[in-house]
């Protein structure tokens, strides 16, 4: 089909394409480090390197779409969950995927470069004020429900759980130091 | 007093001077990093550089010397947590120290230059193992009079104390974390 007989072909072409790269960078950075060659993703995603460097200028602007997607996903589970019958399951669930998000990103969050312009403190902030958002409403369903102590904050569950993805320790220790946590916070 | 009169009195000089230099390094690191001048320590203590330099050939060597006093104070307070009255409130005690512990030391133990004789691994590896028994002991006596819950482990409660020190939240927050967590282990 040529670009004559459907206009929106080239720019359906470029979504496809652009979600291609995001989801190989994902899971190459994932896999071998935030330093991974920009010719492999677009190897990876099956583009030429130069519809690589269309989308994305930088490694920096494929990072932050990376991440970007990430903080979607997570925002999406706690909208799922936000309709759950147990608020504290979905709380106890929530705060582990956001763990586990911490504990796999934040090499990529480290490697974004702090460029003068002041546009990574923005992002982290915007990215920090959605989770921070999210765990409020979950936090508030399950106080609503007596199930969580009234004075605890969602900023304290989120630098706890902050702190339990620093550890860097494996996924098993991270659940059982949440597993401590949960009783903390638990009325 | 001449060393003919006391020959014990250039070691006692030196031990002063010692103490003197680790008092100094560790009163600077805190205040101005682990990358202090080492001059600046040498007039601190009020001792000459070639005093400092006998004593601790390397900046690694100071770093080692205020990071053992570090850890042995933090020893001697639970072996007096240990004769406390109250075993739960000792626990809680000796992890609120630990937290501040590792919150204030953490650049200094990371400037300890990773040499490829392994030796930092191994002072390391001292220094956990004392913080480790010391937190057993206080967390078994806590659990003997039941006021910890039998299945949390001291490993476990390192490693969250380890984790809300690494946020680098001020010291109130840091307190308010710890405060949920001990929610989390009391029966």
């Amino acid at each position: 089909m040529s670009p004559e007989s459907n206009p929106r072909a080239p720019r359906i072409d470029g979504e496809r394409n652009r979600a291609a790269l995001v989801a190989a960078a994902r899971r190459l950075f994932d896999d071998r480090g935030p330093d991974t060659p920009l010719n492999d993703v677009a190897v990876a995603a099956g583009v030429a390197n130069a519809t690589l460097y269309r989308h994305f200028a930088t490694r920096a602007d494929l990072i932050v779409a990376v991440y970007t997607q990430e903080v979607s996903e997570l925002s999406a589970l706690a909208k799922r969950l936000l309709r759950a019958t147990d608020p504290a399951q979905a709380l106890s669930e929530w705060l582990l995927a956001f763990v586990r998000h911490v504990a796999a990103k934040r090499d990529l969050a480290q490697a974004l470069p702090d460029t003068r312009d002041g546009r990574r403190g923005t992002l982290f902030a915007e990215w920090h004020t959605i989770m921070h958002t999210d765990a409020e409403r979950l936090l508030d369903r399950a106080q609503a429900v007596h199930a969580v102590r009234s004075e605890i904050r969602a900023t304290d569950l989120l630098a706890l759980a902050n702190g339990i993805a620093l550890t860097r320790l494996p996924d098993d220790r991270l659940q059982a130091l949440l597993h401590v946590v949960r009783h903390g916070y638990a009325t």
